[in-house]
């Protein structure tokens, strides 16, 4: 049974007489209010007085809040200041943009900028394609939202966006040294982030869309993707899809069972959903059910272009019913819809040695705790759970990959090489329950999926370039 | 006199016998060529062979040239490849985006990205205005182009201009600490160069519009200032004005005269001699006259709307006549024009202790070597004469200042401080005929500036932040 670590720590400023017994009754506070110290560091000290910052860990917002309460009461101690380790961490931002070589000198600067920077102008004005050597576009992807579908949290707009797509900036570098920059649309019209994208597309070697409401965010990429020089990926589709086939070939192996017989049951038809039913189909599913709300989507009059392409493509049998229904029997439960939709009644009535992947976030489609005595592999989104299904494996080596032999889009061959790589890392003797899918912070992991991503690309005619050639003047 | 420095050097791999005679017969070479050895390094030996790189330095990429093939006419001597200094420095981009916090342990992720940077969305969604704290927003500065008026070369379009850029980028983190992000546009349409910007805003503090032609350029700059929440500055115009200013006042104190009574002619009636204009009038000049093709600008018929701002705001007077009449007399030249349109003789019918700024780049309005016996002052846009007139002084400085007080934009109050600030580097008393304005390279210029800037904007009523608040939670 596993428990949610805390995620949430405020660091508390205290100022008190420098006496006994003051100290003692700090830490006694909080620990009665449940909090727990994490460390203690001196401010300052003089005039009898002492200031000590305490970073206090603590279940969420509240129980912060709470703690701060408590500590307001005791006699002789009064709070400096409260603050927020997370906001801390926000303050400015989370990535820089450093120069690779020194401005130091005259000479430094008359060969990175004027004048001798013009002739490499010239060198890329005569031959656009050098752009991919001599710029920043040989390594540099654009993450780009517009702010309408950010994590759980819906349309919050891009000024909000924001500390993910630094968030995503920072992961691509520290997981692949691939330089990626934060872009946030002040539009969602559909045509206008699709212009928009298309103006920025000369800056950077590729696009990684990012929490773009569905289904805008379907027609945005391929349109995109279809047009552009370099290739546009939506991680939310996607990057989502491949990590859950990785997840989802290791649990296989693991009960024996082959992907081509088990019966898959995905709750949820947006734009992960589909995404996910592609991958699946690509890796040789046998019997793919997609639910919506009203139940498993079969023909009927009046379906949206993305669910007739659904209906074309999963529900053989044309099975019929609510989730409830068409669940018993299933060897595979995948959810990418939202919080507690699944019971462990319908748990109880899938096929013997159940694989349930609940990816709904931040609140799994049931509780893992709930689940855990009822099913034999649980996987969700979530880092304080075993087997967290998270794009954070997939997208940093993809791109790596991508770059490295200037794919011109990422296509089928690629994304099943990604998936492969991703489930490779783990030998199938060292695969378990709670170990079907490597650590985020596996290292091996994003050179694996890149090495896969490069070689698929060479293979399948989307490569163009496949070796390093320096720069001459003859 | 001074002759100008060589700018351009290739490294050049050379393989031959390792016996003796052969590397005084490279090093003869190379020198009866005329060209100057910086290094030679090792690259291998074996086989009784050595491959060795060498450095070499040259006028320009014809002579470069020129050496290679007397080398390749040598006995026994290999030319393996020829890489040019200036294209391996820019292999790969110059600028990389990293993390400010590092992400090595699952804390650490937990608060950068998901489930932790959740409450920083919210918080941002709640106020948009702490985007400007908890984001990049807070340093990060957009250098946009769009390729249409790129230094010297003209319209090489978006993906050509990335170098130049990429340059500016560097230059503002190493002069200022201030993050900027190269962006180039594949559109040269005003309204869509408007719409893109304004479409990105949401990312960055500021924008710094860089090479964009004439007269787009001021309706672009116009329009997306007034507009945006953030300042908007094309570097071209203003940059330019402000250390034009700067480096005219040490002039003018040198030969003391005042800027009220001198008599000061422009060549060239595009962006940046029209800002000139702005700036001096700002800073009290008397008798300004700018000069185009056709000579003094007076009122006319037909006149474009730029011309009749000049028309309204310069030549009290009403002199006529070309550049070579209308210069009778000056006090100051100051050419934003082409090259070689000044003449000696122009120059000695100045008044006396004549003051030269020739802007032109790559080549001045009158070579300084021919110029120098004639003038007082001389200032020039090359890193190669002394008073190099470079916005490099300005525009790290200024962005410094703006994004500390999160100014709403850039008003006359604060480039009139930027330029006071820049002259002011240089104690009266220290100023000399060819030293009226710092170097690129001194440290105190962009403290300075970014001083005089943030008071300015504070004083004038754009700041919006006159501290730093720390954030809480209650």
């Amino acid at each position: 049974m596993y428990e949610p670590a805390p995620t949430y720590a405020v660091t508390i400023r205290l100022r008190y007489p420098n006496i006994a017994g003051v100290a003692e009754r700090i830490t006694d506070s909080i620990g009665q209010a449940g909090g727990s110290i994490g460390g203690v560091d001196i401010v300052k000290v003089g005039d009898g007085m002492v200031s000590r910052d305490y970073t206090v860990s603590a279940k969420d917002v509240e129980h912060g809040t709470e703690i701060v309460d408590q500590l307001r009461q005791l006699d002789d101690v009064s709070v400096v200041n409260v603050s927020d380790r997370v906001f801390l961490m926000h303050l400015g931002g989370k990535i820089e943009v450093l120069p690779t070589k020194p401005v130091k000198t005259r000479d430094d600067l008359s060969m990175a900028y004027t004048p001798g920077v013009a002739r490499v102008c010239r060198s890329i004005a005569d031959d656009p394609d050098a752009s991919f050597s001599l710029t920043i576009r040989q390594n540099t992807v654009a993450v780009i939202s517009d702010g309408s579908a950010v994590l759980g949290l819906g349309n919050i707009g891009p000024r909000a966006a924001m500390p993910v797509m630094e968030g995503k900036a920072m992961l691509f570098k520290e997981f692949a040294g691939v330089d990626a920059f934060p872009i946030c649309l002040d539009t969602q019209d559909t045509e206008k982030v699709i212009e928009a994208v298309r103006h920025l597309a000369p800056t950077f070697g590729g696009i990684n869309l990012e929490d773009i409401s569905a289904p805008r965010c379907i027609e945005i990429e391929e349109r995109l993707d279809a047009e552009l020089e370099i290739p546009v990926f939506h991680d939310d589709q996607h990057g989502t899809a491949i990590v859950v086939l990785a997840g989802l070939q290791n649990a296989l192996k693991r009960v024996g069972k082959s992907i081509a017989k088990a019966r898959i049951v995905i709750n949820g038809a947006g734009s992960a959903g589909t995404a996910i039913v592609k991958m699946l189909n690509l890796a040789g599913a046998g019997e793919v059910i997609v639910c919506d709300r009203e139940g498993a989507i079969v023909p009927a009059d009046g379906l949206d272009k993305v669910k007739r392409w659904v209906v074309d493509n999963t529900n053989p049998n044309r099975v019929t019913g609510k989730l409830g229904e068409v669940i018993a029997g299933a060897d595979v439960f995948i959810g990418v819809s939202a919080a507690n939709v699944l019971t462990v009644q319908d748990i109880q009535a899938m096929a013997d040695q159940p694989i349930v992947f609940a990816l709904a976030n931040p609140d799994p489609e049931i509780d893992p705790r709930l689940a855990a005595p009822h099913v034999r592999i649980m996987a969700t989104g979530r880092s304080d759970f075993p087997n967290q299904i998270n794009n954070v494996l997939c997208f940093p080596g993809l791109f790596r990959g991508v770059l490295k032999v200037r794919a011109s889009t990422i296509n089928n061959q690629m994304k099943l090489a990604a998936a492969q790589a991703i489930a490779g890392v783990i030998p199938e003797q060292d695969i378990l329950d709670d170990y079907i899918i490597p650590s985020v912070f596996d290292r091996r992991v994003a050179r694996a999926v890149s090495d896969a991503v490069s070689t698929a690309a060479i293979e399948s005619g989307v490569a163009r370039r496949t070796s390093k050639q320096p720069y001459r003047i003859h």
